[in-house]
């Protein structure tokens, strides 16, 4: 029987700009379903999803309890509009669903300009864009559209439509499920909720599809859990109903705008130094781009909810741009066009990095701690580091051996040395392979 | 019954000029009066201060043993003075009292220059300024003058007076004590024995005179308690009579040099991290202003006793320019005008808020600490950051909700998230109101 | 019976010149010598050192297990070459014993140009420079010579000798014990295999023999231990004979590369803050002369072994230049040039200087610990620093006394405050010498 793949193995053998291209197909194909946080919009979501991985889907009905919160009714919509006096549709939920206030109760009506003014919202900032605005929790109605469309509006008696329905329904939300060779369990969150914005969240969305595709190929230590559910109420929603298992959560990430060309951004957990922060800043270090390491602060994504006091799950945040730190955020312009395959690219690999450094960190322990051991006669002396990592280098031999001591894990060595932690993986391998190291099992 | 006023409030009714126009009127009323450690000068400085607020005077005789010292012999002083031999005063001790020597032992006698000479100091790099000196624990005499002075004496035969009494009397301290809700006691020390200086230390004994008198109009959870004491040996005689109560002080603050045009410096306490460096560090760093934090060091003022290793106690420096830092230091030329109401209202401000501090931290727990609690239905939610700290500010909520896990007081999640203390504050104060915080009390 | 000399007078009264002299002269003196890991040129240089001090010679038959390895068998050799067809000598080991890779079996044959090339070594990036290279855990043979002379070589047929032998014999090593007060050890290691290079490692086999020279004449509170060792299999075997009593080594130092123009450079210790770490960067702190340090690595020469995590001694690195990182390193321009006595003689002073700090760091507590002591009655006020670090001066009596609460021994103390250790050490002296300070003996 052949060795099941590693997932080392798996990051030299990937097609990444395949991937990302699919990644790319998968963004465009999601783009125009007006999504929420509850409604058929997400559902269809998930179809698309279901198309590339196994899902379970969870409905969740209107009004259960979860933690502080009450699952809201479902919000579904048809149509909305703006007509002129002439009939045309002057603002039109046809052409972007980002024109209708998400959650917006239904409405029927016709009115003055003045009075049609304190329902549409626009960012004069930037006279060109439309908005993102929701009102999940208040219930009321309204339109965005860009500057320019609102400051040509003239006065006129407009006709309103907005054909939605706000209802006892369910929430909903999926999970896939990948089984490792241990319980221990990698959590992967994104919020699949926002309607049509490309880098918040479908680069998220589509970055966590293609990477459980992935790992379902490969023999993995950690068994994966992939989320896909609307923002707050849905971390909120899986955190209460999965009270009782949340001991199995090792590591987590949030994935959140990761097709932008912005840096590399990691979000610290609220813990600051849980092993996923060290795992994450490990290979951004060694990476050779530029990237960013932010502390924990309680805004942001369901980072919030995972790192709440009574929960401080080790879940950290990865994104590119932060959320509100570029323009285009929350806006028609975070289009098909500020995603871009390259960055998907760049995204999944060091996502896939992530994963290996936790697949391959463990503690050992050097079976010959009294001076150092020949090397020579055990065919480990005078290698010297070349282009590859996985190519034996004395500087890790040696490294390893000095500091395994059960106090230092392979990315404490890395970081304590400064070389990659693939270099000390490799090391500490062929050092066990030749019976001087012994793995630390309970720690 | 109306609720007791607060710091909180005085702060924002409190007209800071006329009071430091007050600070500066009682400067220029002590000016004049030669003080020494002990003695009548030191009297009527006390009785000055009592103009504004109450104080226990405390008399100890010379001779009673104080930790490792003894009280000192009474120094008072009535004329000193060096005539010519036409009878000319070319020192004269009611010109100035910096002229002689304090503690000068008395003297009547005729010399030449050569024989007056070791016994008179000047100040060469600043030929204008008469120096401050002292001579307290060795019997001798002498007199100060300036530079150019000195060098203008002529060969002459002078007749060197000084009608001073060195003799067994007492050491005169005073307190004012004003009683909290708690008989936990923030200890505010400056010392009030130097003469003719306005910065060292006349600006100290103002705020500390006004300063008692703000806080007795208000409601506060500690007591306070000023001590308007000689240096060094007052200090060391208040600890020694008052070893067994020294548990109370939670708090301490050692005043001096708070008049003249330099930054505001706080020197931390021996501990270096207690919670009155971390609030004065806090209120500096918040106060838009430039400002010096120094490190605890064994020399400088009353601090050296109450921070001996043998009490050290949380007690820190707060000034503006730092002893021995500022060229008019221990000079004629610390006077009215080094000093002035604009400096003397800025130490007040800062130190009033480093109280205000003091009086408001506190250590929530978070009552709903899974996930974040839904703050919409509370109306807490969607209120932002404006121009006074005042207003509800949606991160200092949600930093507070975050952090409130028991090991957390408001300074650490001010500190942590970079907002004004009274943002986080006031964001928990309303949190403990809409019952989502506890306070923890024992800590 | 006069007082003993302790190693503060020692310092004072020492002509490090003269030292460094000596130093110098006996580098000469051992320059030529054809020393390896085993065998008569260890042997003949134990006897040059002989001359200067006391040495117990130990010799280790080939075979002996240490630890993980086996000690090798002897290699001597008395002559090798490589001449042309003519019988001219066209590499040498007479006029440089380089010349031959140092453990080279015996060999003699003839060969062309092209059989013979494969065992030459030599340095393009410095034409003029012949290698130093070994093979000691691998039987074969082989020559450096300069790259000018390689590239000069014409096609012939060339003899080739070395007259060596590789056989069952011992390993020698050599150690110069001092007793000390105690039997608490400070251990000074040294490899001394290396042939004609002069700063790797004859200038610190100069410096280890002048320092147990000048060791030797005062009274220490520590015993030390002086050792001459072949460099790694030295060390193992040493740690192999010694491993019951390695708890008396408190403090130690390997030291290479004292005599070259660099910078000194302290290596941390594994453990990174042990006392002597401390105590080296205090000297080089308070040296006046830029100064490197640098983090413990498990590369360089014996404290690889001495902090191999099994043994994990308090054993850091002294050197000037660092091994590998300047260009003669290992190369015949490794010689009486590149080594001078003034580089000598500073390495001579600051080594001492380390030793004076171990010497004299101890904790105290402050018999008076709560207010200071009145220093005036005790004449120890008013004194203030002077030239001399011996002279009293105020504020390392002050920051003494503060900080003498059993927690922070007299380095601490130093770093501190920013002050000599001399002038905080001289303070302690004098306050314990009044009855101030009492020492803590266990710590």
């Amino acid at each position: 029987m052949a060795a099941a793949l590693r997932l080392s193995d798996l990051r030299e053998q990937i097609d990444i700009h395949a991937i990302a291209d699919s990644m790319y197909g998968l963004i465009g194909e999601l783009y125009p379903i007006c999504r929420s946080i509850t409604g058929d919009g997400f559902r269809t979501t998930l179809k698309g999803i279901q198309a590339h991985i196994p899902l379970t889907i969870h409905e969740v009905p209107s009004g259960t309890p979860a933690l502080d919160w009450t699952v809201p009714k479902e919000w579904n919509i048809r149509d909305a509009y703006v007509k002129n006096s002439k009939g045309e549709r002057v603002i039109d939920f046809r052409q972007s669903n980002l024109h209708v206030l998400n959650y917006s109760v239904p409405v029927q009506q016709t009115m003055t300009l003045a009075e049609l003014k304190p329902h549409l919202f626009s960012l004069p900032e930037y006279p060109d864009w439309i908005p993102y605005r929701t009102s999940y929790y208040k219930e009321t109605w309204g339109f965005c559209l860009s500057h320019n469309q609102l400051m040509a509006l003239p006065e006129d008696d407009y006709q309103v439509c907005i054909d939605s329905s706000l209802e006892a329904g369910s929430l909903t939300y999926a999970e896939c499920f990948i089984q490792g060779q241990s319980d221990d369990e990698i959590l992967i969150s994104c919020h699949a909720c926002h309607p049509s914005l490309c880098n918040d969240n479908l680069s998220g969305l589509a970055l966590a599809t293609f990477m459980a595709k992935a790992l379902a190929t490969v023999s993995t230590r950690y068994s994966y859990r992939f989320l896909f559910i609307p923002g707050t109420i849905g971390s909120i929603t899986w955190l209460a109903r999965n009270e009782g298992s949340l001991g199995r959560i090792k590591h987590g990430l949030v994935i959140t705008c990761v097709g932008d060309p912005g840096n590399t951004t990691y979000k610290r957990s609220r813990r600051g130094e849980a092993e996923i922060d060290r795992a994450a800043e490990n290979v951004l270090k060694n990476s050779g781009t530029e990237y960013e390491i932010v502390d924990f602060s309680p805004y942001g994504y369901d980072e919030r909810q995972y790192c709440s006091p009574g929960f401080n799950l080790p879940v950290g945040g990865f994104m590119r741009s932060q959320y509100g730190r570029f323009p285009q955020y929350h806006t028609s312009a975070d289009n098909l066009e500020l995603v871009q395959p390259r960055y998907l690219a760049d995204s999944f690999a060091k996502f896939l990095a992530i994963f290996d450094v936790l697949e391959n960190n463990r503690t050992y322990l050097n079976l010959n701690p009294k001076g150092e051991p020949q090397l020579g006669r055990r065919g480990l002396y005078g290698s010297s580091g070349g282009a590859s990592h996985r190519e034996l280098n004395q500087m890790a031999i040696l490294w390893v051996l000095n500091l395994s001591d059960g106090d230092h894990d392979l990315l404490a060595i890395s970081e304590r040395s400064g070389m990659p932690f693939e270099a000390i993986q490799y090391a500490a391998e062929r050092l066990a392979d030749g019976g001087l190291l012994k793995e630390v099992i309970s720690r």
